[in-house]
């Protein structure tokens, strides 16, 4: 049925989806590079990179572009007769390449047209002074690709999961688990990640230093096309070379390294051959060295192994939805771009196991009007830009592939604005057949716009019966759901029969495991099983890689009509996968700003209700005569459960005030002379600066009901008397 | 100053204090076996264990256990005296172990007094049934020692876990921060882990299975004994030994293996020598290979390689804590006692800085009136009982070290209460000085009584400046906070003055290294330094192994008067660490509860605050007019965040009524034929299974206020009228 639903949808783009594919569960998440990154060559601490993405639809802009636009065009076309015509793999892979050098180009350039700026420096600056995040054991040197949460970044952390535990496990009565990260190797191998999930790099054959293949090609390519004496023709085949870098095959890269004499950027020597690096960490599991373990790429695979557990705690039916909040591990070659790329991650997963033939959504109309800005596959090989559509209308259409991977699409896209990404910088891209798992009928990343180019920050995919596939494969348990037949219905049944007996007799403790065997025959099986006995009088079973013969008198093969109400199905998965430091990142970009005439004020924009604090609690003077208030204040807040702290130092309320600001603190409440006669404070909004004046004994709740978004600071502008700030004027 | 107090506390037990202390940062939680457990050497799952603490002071109970008691005293007055008198450490230690072994007759003997019954086998079939938790991996065949929590385990745990970040780090503005798992080797190195945090294991020499040494030797003697042809001599030696294996030295026990010739249980082979395992799971970090990493054994060595920037995120002021919730790994040799040692475990940990000199607590007299179930370090070497005391008058008389290590007690022991952990089965334990780091002065374990028997589930320590002094060492970064004298004062500074060129001239690029390596010397260094340069014109330096000889000219020793406001200390840490599954496994135990004259219908009695699900909504038939209302009810409940579930299955309502109770959810709503005239519907409480009726717009609100506490039962029950239940009358 998902094959049906795809055929229709892809009338476009079908011939792209090709044999190429690969066969691991990617979770492209922090796996792949991100394809949009620019600057990454460059010092990224001083870098100022421009966006914006609102220039979309500029004329003039659109007159530079257009170009560009139809070199996309053309090269999308080609792909897609060659497609059609069935040529060599090689000549698609080809083309693909270039497609995707060609779409490279296109945006780099978009991107490059904007006119607004963001100074990623004047951010890192404040996040790392006011201790958001910084690198982890950096007294001791530090590692790459490790960061410590402090208190803001942590708090920002967990308001985000709070939210998302209501946001998604609440409201659809997801059934949350919380699985071991540990895992033994048979698990990762049956999911693909011991065989596939590699990086290709060499090593410095004296020092052992290791280089990321694709990175090491990239930069020693640019130093030579940057050399005074390189000709135009070595320059613009190398920029050609790179781009089409990240199409290449493991053979491709090495004869670049031969081809242009690569050597280690740090001493000079040679290199290895290239090496595939599997990602994950491993470890022994038990002191004996003999339980290989990994910990965990994705968080996924704790819900596929407890499936029939779920299934059961479900009373058996479908669809339901698993959910789990953790970290996992990825033993990054040489990580980089912060946030973007570390070695440990929390991720937020749900799994949602529906009926492979039914995936309409019963809460879809609830979402269908939602608009959001896709990036179509065919529109991407196309040259074209992305488009605004109502979720509706993508499913409608067969853009979107069923119901419930719409629906999840409108709901990621609402908890992201929720939690303050940037509508303006946030559209869904379509996976390209190169980029989708051979088992997945569709997959749409939420990408989000920084300074780093767009980066995924969710992944949400219709996955298929692939996993669970392939762990029932793996250890011989049926990871399946019963459905009931609208009609019940004769079928014929096949089986070996096993003597008991007789097997017994001679093969003593080994019979068990031959029976089990005989049970797991599948229908050719069994019938092949029945064509040797009638013609050898003896069948043979392989058993652990040793073969057993079985006579006539050991195994016979019976048929039988059965009358089923049920039938077994294998259930499809639509895999939402959040990033949380990426997205995370994404709030910190989106939410800062600096104020209008003082570029050096800055403050993040966070939504009350991530907000790492919730209020701010500012005695005016240190006068004595304000302590009481100021307790009565901290009580009721604590009282409400709302973080505050209470900032008494020396400073001048103006300056207390842009320090709050800076980490995104959205209310201040200011204890000031006249609250000594009439029991009232100021509070004051981060954004709009703007400042009421009501009884101390309300305001807790106010900051609650404001921070909880039940209600907004308009509303409290209308209810209270506006208050003039004391920054300007009386200052302890 | 710590020192001080704690001579004023130990009066009676400062003997004990002493010099053969452990130098490493145990952490106790899941590393030492407990100490308390019984019927560890059966089949857990079919034992029925008795307990029942308010035995104690029962006349004929405490006859009994007079003898033992007796027993007690007197090897405690004897390790007393010989330590006293500075007898040789290996006789201390020898009546040490004796005073252990009869501490432990007495307790096994006052739990096996008790009347009570709980039937451990029936708890784990339920939590099993209904996916509380279970083993990892089954459908692989499973990894001992580690679980992964279902939907009901993962709510509890994710409920206690935002009760504690409320209680703890919102009540006392508290930094909580996420740092790294993987974590550097030399980071553990000067934590003591690397050389230290190992258990004693036997391999068998064949196979190369593992063995838990004391274990192993524990089983064999046991069978030894068991054997009819034991002489009554042989079996009281046996049972002499077994208790005090748990003080034997490495030696000591191998001299058991030899004598007794204990082979391997599975295979009957020899074994190996004892080998020391170290229980952290290592890997790389990186693809060269050449940095090795631990996964964490606990949270809290996150916090003290942060403390400079926490302290900058305070403003440089002391006290303050800082928090973190995450996991940690344990590679156990042989897991068992289900949740109780696992390899994998979340730590719930608060590191609280604060002034060396001056550890009162500004909240304690908030907390000064709690009574607490104390079990002193005398008690306990008296073969008494422990007694309760309010918190404020153990810190009076100095039994509790310091009033802010006491204010940490009274809310670990408020919060254990919170979460449903019982009071009667619940006491806080203080270390004897063997159990106890060299460094800390004071330590108490808050302790559950289980079918395991007396369990740590909270470690309370006062670990002075061990932690931060370890790390300032290994890094040479100063770990101190700066405090304000209430003088001035005048100091002679000494220092070596570093010639910078004349250095530079001869080391070159080594010479930055040196110039560092003179400005760590200490006091005592730079006045040898002196004396050498006067005596040989010269003197030598270690770096990093190599030494270099500096002449006069490129080193002097300058003197200084200064006048000094503030002075550095090196904080004091109190630090209160929770395992957050050993609380969950208490709160599950001390929760489970049988219906009177029904004992096969069991629930949970969770305070609705950490309860996983807090109310289910029952249709009592399948009547399609009530879908409206339970559409109405559920959109309500989850506009309030309650957690719910539709429980619309074709069971009886007292039948479905008993399924939720079973996972010990507190409020049902059942909507009833009278519903669909009167838009009411009845509220059910789980533990008196009472039921009131009230308007559907009311309930969700209602129900809120009672998961957070701010109503109980008995409010509702007086606003409402009283319903008698469904269950008997009209089923539908």
């Amino acid at each position: 049925m998902s094959i049906t639903l795809f055929a229709v949808r892809t009338l476009c783009c079908a011939q792209l989806r090709s044999e190429s594919k690969s066969v691991l569960r990617v979770l492209p998440l922090f796996h792949r590079e991100a394809k949009h990154t620019w600057g990454s060559n460059k010092q990224h601490r001083k870098v100022k990179v421009p966006f914006n993405l609102r220039i979309m639809g500029d004329p003039k802009v659109e007159e530079i572009l257009a170009p560009l636009r139809a070199a996309v065009k053309e090269q999308g076309d080609l792909v897609r007769s060659l497609k059609a015509n069935g040529a060599p793999e090689l000549d698609v892979k080809k083309a693909v390449a270039e497609l995707k050098a060609r779409k490279k180009v296109l945006e780099d350039k978009e991107l490059s047209l904007t006119p607004a700026t963001f100074d990623r420096a004047l951010m890192e600056d404040l996040l790392k002074r006011r201790f958001f995040y910084d690198q982890s054991f950096a007294i001791y040197g530090g590692i790459t690709g490790q960061f410590d949460y402090g208190p803001m970044g942590c708090a920002l952390k967990a308001n985000m999961l709070q939210l998302w535990r209501n946001f998604f496990i609440l409201e659809d009565n997801m059934l949350e688990v919380d699985c071991s990260i540990l895992t033994p190797e048979p698990v990762l191998k049956a999911s693909g990640h011991v065989e596939r999930f590699a990086d290709l790099m060499v090593k410095d054959v004296k020092s052992g230093e290791c280089f990321r293949l694709d990175h090491l090609i990239k930069s020693a390519l640019e130093k030579k096309a940057a050399d005074p004496k390189a000709s135009p023709e070595l320059k613009n085949e190398i920029s050609d070379l790179i781009v089409k870098l990240d199409g290449m095959t493991k053979d491709e890269m090495a004869s670049l390294l031969n081809r242009f004499s690569i050597k280690s950027p740090l001493t000079g020597n040679d290199l290895t051959e290239p090496i595939e690096f599997n990602l994950m960490f491993s470890t022994q599991i038990g002191p004996s060295g003999l339980v290989k373990g990994y910990l965990r790429p994705e968080t996924a695979q704790g819900m596929f192994v407890n499936f029939k557990r779920l299934l059961e705690f479900n009373q058996g039916k479908l669809p339901f939805s698993a959910a789990q909040i953790g970290n996992a591990f990825r033993n990054e070659i040489s990580p980089r771009s912060g946030l973007i790329r570390v070695r440990e991650f929390t991720l937020a997963e749900i799994e949602h196991f529906c009926d492979p033939s039914d995936k309409s959504h019963p809460k879809f109309k609830t979402v269908q009007d939602t608009k959001i800005l896709l990036y179509s596959a065919c529109d991407q090989m196309d040259g074209k830009s992305p488009s605004v559509l109502t979720i509706g209308e993508a499913v409608k259409s067969g853009l979107v592939a069923n119901e419930t991977l719409g629906y999840f699409m409108a709901r990621i896209y609402l908890y992201l604005l929720l939690v303050g990404v940037d509508k303006e910088k946030l559209r869904f891209r379509q996976h390209m057949s190169q980029e989708m798992a051979h088992y997945a009928t569709d997959c749409w990343d939420a990408e989000a716009l920084t300074s780093y180019g767009w980066i995924e920050i969710v992944g949400c995919a219709d996955r298929s019966a692939y996993d669970l596939t392939q762990h029932a494969r793996a250890t011989g348990i049926r990871l399946v759901a019963e459905k009931r037949l609208a009609q019940s219905k004769q079928v014929l049944i096949t089986q070996a029969v096993p003597n008991k007996g007789a097997l017994g007799k001679v093969f003593k403790k080994d019979a068990k495991g031959i029976i089990e065997a005989l049970e797991r025959l599948s229908l050719e099986e069994v019938e092949g099983l029945e064509k040797e006995l009638q013609e050898k009088s003896s069948y043979t079973i392989n058993l652990e890689g040793e073969s057993r013969t079985l006579t006539s008198d050991m195994v016979s093969v019976r048929r039988e009509n059965k009358t089923v109400h049920v039938e077994e199905v294998t259930p499809a998965v639509i895999e939402p996968a959040f990033g949380v430091g990426r997205i995370l990142y994404s709030v910190l970009e989106h939410s800062f700003r600096s104020r209008e005439n003082d570029a050096q004020r800055n403050y993040f924009s966070f939504p009350a209700s991530v907000a790492p604090l919730k209020c701010c609690v500012f005695p005016l003077s240190g006068n004595t005569e304000f302590h009481p208030f100021i307790s009565q204040l901290c009580e009721g807040l604590r009282r409400e459960d709302v973080s505050h702290r209470v900032d008494d130092s020396s400073g001048s309320i103006g300056r207390r005030y842009a320090r709050t600001d800076e980490v995104g603190v959205p209310y201040g409440i200011t204890v000031d002379f006249d609250t000594v006669s009439t029991s009232t404070a100021t509070l004051r909004e981060r954004d709009s600066m703007a400042q009421v004046r009501l009884a101390i004994s309300e305001i807790p709740g106010v900051v609650r009901e404001l921070s909880i978004g039940k209600i907004t600071w308009a509303d409290v502008e209308t209810k209270y008397p506006k208050f003039e700030q004391q920054e300007a004027s009386k200052t302890a």
